[in-house]
Formats: C-alpha cells, structure tokens, sequence
C-alpha cells in the first residue's frame, strides 16, 4: 500500500472483499452489519491505516468538538491545574482542547483570539492578559453566537459567563486573621488591579483594615508582577523602612512573592512571624515547603477548570443555557499556617 | 444581521457594493485590489463576523496546521514548561496545539492518540505514560507517514525521534558528587524501570557506585510513583534500618520526593546534609525553597518543549528530515546546593 494515499472504505472493502455500503455501515456501527463483521471491519480499517474523515463530518455538522483554551501563562503551578482539570472533563465528553498562551501581552490575546476563531472552535475559555484592556478581540465569538466562558481573570460581559473564586472575600478573611493575630501594620504586595483577581484581592485587604479602624498607607499597597524578583524587592523595600515604621504583616497577592520575599528577610534577620508575619495566596507547592509554612488561601485550579469545561460543554450539548448565569463562584478556603501565627509563636517563648 | 447565519462574502460584497469577486481577492491580500479597498474588505469582515475556512482549506491542502501533544499529566512544574516552550514555537510558525493527557494509563494514551489520528493532526509529540509497554497504539501515525517526536519519556522507533536530555549521565554525575562530599552508603529513590528516565538514571547511580568500589544493595533501591507521600514513606523506610545501616545520602530522580523525605527525617532530627546528604532531579521551584537548599539537574522543559516543535515543523515543512536523527540531547547541568555539602558543612563546625 502505498504510505501516503488515503486510505478509504474502498480500500477496506476490496481487502475484505464487501461491499464499501457494509464497511461504512459497519464503521458506524450499524447493527445492521453483524457483530463479527463489524469487528472484521474495523481491525481492517485499523490494519490499513482508515483515517475517519472529521473534517469532512465537522463542516456538515458545523461542530468541531475543540475548545479554544486562552490563558496569560502556561507555566504557572495553578494554570496547570486548570488545564488538567479542563482536559479531564473535556476528555469524558469527547471534546479536544486547543491551547495558546499571551504571554501577558493583549496583542497576543487578540491574535490568539482570531486564530481560534478561525479555527472554528465550539466555544472559547479565556483567562485575561495582564493590560488586556477591553473586549473587541472578542466581538467575532459574540457575534456569532460562540460561547465564551472567562475564568479566573475576567471581564463581565453579558453574552458570557465567568467562573471565579470570591477574590475579596478570601481577602478580606485572610487580612482579619493577621488583624486578629495582633497584626496592625499591614502591608499587601498584589498585581495590576486592571484585573478582577489583583483588584478584588487588593479591596478587600482595604475593607478588612477599615472595619478593624486600621489606617491604610499608599506605601503600603506595592503593585508588581509578583515574580520571584518581586518578593525579593519587596523585602528591600520593607528594609528601607525606619525600624519603628516597618509592617508587621504582610498579604502577598500570590505564594511565590510571598516565599521570595519571606526568604530575604530571614536572611536579614528577621524572625517570622515574631517580627513580621505573613499571608500568601493560590496554596502553591511551594507554601507547604517554606519554613515557617505559609498561611495562604486554597484555590483549586482543577476545580475551576472542570467547571469551566464542564458548563461549557452543558450549552454547547443544549442541556443549560450558559448566559442566564453571569458567574459562578468557587469555594476558597484559608489555610492558616504557622507563617501568620503570631500568638501561638509568642506564647512558645 | 441574523446571529447565528454563516457570514459569506457575498454578505461583505452586498455590504460594500463591491463583486464577491473583489472581497475574495481583497480577503486573499491580491494586490489586484487597492490598498484602501483591501483595508475596507478586512474591516466590513471583522464588522460582519466573517470565518474564514479554515476547515474548506485544510481538506484542501490536507493539512491542519494543528500538532497533538500528549503527555502523562498536565499539572506537573516540568510538564507546564514543556507546553510554555512548545507553545511558543508552534505559535510562531502558525501552529496550534491540541492537548491530551493520559493520566499515567496506557489505555488513556491509546485513546488519545486515535482521536489525534483523526483530527488529523501535522505530527504528534508525545512523553509516555508510566506503564505504556509498546508503541502499537502510534502505528497509524507511523503507516500514514505523519510525524511522531517523543519527548522526554522516549522509546526508539525508526520512523521518529527523541528529544532527552542524557539521563544517565546527569546522575552518574550527580551520585560521583555524592561519594566526593563522603557519601558512602547512597540510596536511591527511582520511578519505574520501565520508562527510560528512571532507567536510565537508576544506571547512571549505580555505574558510579561500581566505578567507585562502593556496594550497591537491593534495598537502597526504592521504585515509587515519585509523589509527596512517596517521599515521606522513604523517610520511614530510612528511619527502620539500624542506625549503623542506614544510607548516608540519597539521590532521588525527582525533587518532589527528595524534599518531602528531607522534611521528614529534619522533623525526626536528622541534620542535612551532615547525617544524610540530598541530591534531587528538574530544579523545580521548591528545590530552592526548600532548607538547606537542595542540589538537583537542571532540566529545562521549556527548552525541550521548543526543540521538540521546532523539530517537528522544520520536517513538516520540508526544511530537514526527522527521520535520518534518531535523537537529539539536550544539556542538562548539575546545580550543587548546600543540602549535598558534607564537607563545607563539616569544616563549618
């Protein structure tokens, strides 16, 4: 056989000699065809090397059963999770993910976003890009009725959906823990607040110190990329406080600004959380590894994931109606750790 | 305009008052057609939510511009790098990816290499699954000529090519380094046999053991799924040899385990690297977290990912030919941290 023809259901029918009408039929699995024969047929088709022509029956059905996964990295422990999670609950009900990253930039966002478009995908599941700053790159999917479904960094829109974790609560939980561990001088190292994660994050910091009568500093508010490098900054910024003006607490808006930041202090001298306690954000491997282990918020990732698919695929198979919901909200939970246990590390003295 | 009616360009043409003709060249960047109008054509398309073909095409041309990626999980550090690298290249050369994870079964491989065979992806790049124990599921691939890149967890075959790094070398290294700082009874904590990294670097151990006249006994030799709670049950295992018996270093063929089995014999009073030495494998995020810090190889994923689609594309495209590499070797460096460094710890007393 020659390696690079197609090979049809002509080509199995005439090596079993049948009819190409049986072989498709059998192909289908029409009971029609018999047991055996079907099973003839298809170790024949798999002997052969049959291709079964998805384009072909993707143009008729105007279905392509990919999904379009847009996310700003695809080297984060917490994307990771979610593009598990997606690809288990698309998997179990024959969808294929497509992936891209932006990379942080709404110019890659855009292209992407065009790329999957034109890739005819079935619906699009979107995390936004760092200064992504509207949503025209999205006007193709609205318009033609694609379903888009925004997932931990998202933009309401009312022809969508976005699956969340409530991001002001967890923050505002995790700023009255270290309120209630003695803490009064808070500092909070968070992202662009351009983005629901980093604003909601950074508001509810602020409302958990002003209903404690706490005052609130600009100072106190860095706005980073929360890189490795960033916490490293961070803790030279803290060290270029007057003693007696420094925090005593710090909620990091993600763990590894957190731990990177924990890290250089301790080199400096600092005892944590005697001297400055800390709070992170997403329970990364790394929270569970830093001495003393970090406080943090969980926020699973695999969770998100599956239910982003999972809602997605529920409209696109017409089971529910995606855009009468406007968002769902996952469950985050703290997870307090001996980085922010101040009164226990006290009274152990 | 109604919603959900495919845009054509005869919808762009009556539009702009313009032939279908003009649209089509004016869509196709023909130079035929003025600038202006072109620019006018793209405009009233993006307006109107027009699709280009992709799908028409790819029958056309019988290729999809789409690469399947299959791997063992999603949610590992060094895996999500890989995708970030791979990303990136096929993104550059107009690529796409699908992605499919096997979960660890080779039954989940099989599927999902059927379903890439029928999308009909480019080539496939593909890191086996824990205990896949041949390549029949990838014979389609192969009798159809479409390009098969194994990554990372590799398998020879005539008709493809690897891309590792030399694993067996990395921890030949790794454990010479050991017996150099001392070490003398040195362990190790492997994955399964079966797939090359762990073979290859149980190997590269046990060579270097042999080179230096030192024993090597069954019961230093642990396989184990690599996870958290393997690492924490290696510690137990440790902790039931007689004190005079036990291993004075441990070498693990991944981070995960070797910080997981450092916290636990540190929370039963061992001292590291002074009565047991570490030695890990990928430099993952935690490895630097972790205290003392932990030696390991540096294993860049991102590297891999890229060189294994560039690969793939510069076939695809005519530019060199797969098949006459059997593999390609990437660099791999040993990274010496305080958690192997018996002798600095040892002068520092």
């Amino acid at each position: 056989m020659a390696e690079n023809r197609e090979v049809t259901i002509y080509d199995i029918a005439r090596h079993l000699n049948i009819s190409a009408a049986t072989v498709s039929r059998g192909l289908n699995n029409n009971p029609a065809v018999s047991k055996n024969t079907r099973k003839k047929i298809t170790e024949a088709a798999q002997k052969l090397g049959y291709q079964s022509n998805t384009f072909a029956s993707s143009l008729r059905s105007k279905s392509t059963h990919t999904l379009g996964v847009l996310v700003p990295r695809l080297n984060s422990h917490f994307m990771s999770s979610v593009l598990a999670g997606m690809e288990k609950a698309a998997n179990k009900h024959g969808y294929n993910l497509i992936i891209a990253q932006s990379l942080e930039e709404a110019e890659n966002e855009k292209q992407n976003a065009d790329t999957m478009f034109n890739k005819r995908v079935d619906g699009l599941l979107i995390s936004l890009a760092y200064d992504t700053s509207n949503l025209n790159h999205l006007e193709p999917f609205f318009k033609r009725n694609i379903p888009v479904v925004f997932f931990d960094r998202v933009q309401s829109h009312t022809s969508s959906i976005s699956v969340v974790i409530n991001n002001y609560e967890a923050a505002y939980k995790i700023t009255s823990h270290l309120i209630d561990q003695g803490c009064r001088r808070i500092m909070h190292i968070g992202g662009n607040v351009l983005r629901n994660v980093y604003k909601d994050r950074f508001e509810g910091y602020r409302q958990a110190l002003k209903d404690h009568d706490l005052p609130f500093q600009e100072k106190w508010h860095l706005v980073t990329a929360l890189s490795e490098e960033d916490g490293t900054a961070a803790a030279n910024h803290i060290l270029g406080f007057p003693a007696s003006k420094r925090p005593d607490a710090v909620f990091c808006a993600n763990d590894t600004s957190a731990v990177y930041c924990m890290m250089a202090l301790k080199a400096a001298g600092f005892r944590i959380p005697e001297d400055i306690a800390f709070a992170g954000f997403n329970n990364d491997p790394i929270s569970k590894v830093i001495e003393p282990n970090l406080t943090t918020v969980d926020y699973s990732g695999e969770t998100m994931g599956n239910t982003a698919v999972t809602n997605l695929i529920n409209h696109l198979k017409g089971i529910s109606n995606l855009y009468s919901t406007n968002s769902i909200t996952l469950r985050a939970n703290l997870i307090i750790r001996a980085s922010s246990l101040k009164k226990v590390a006290g009274s152990k003295k």
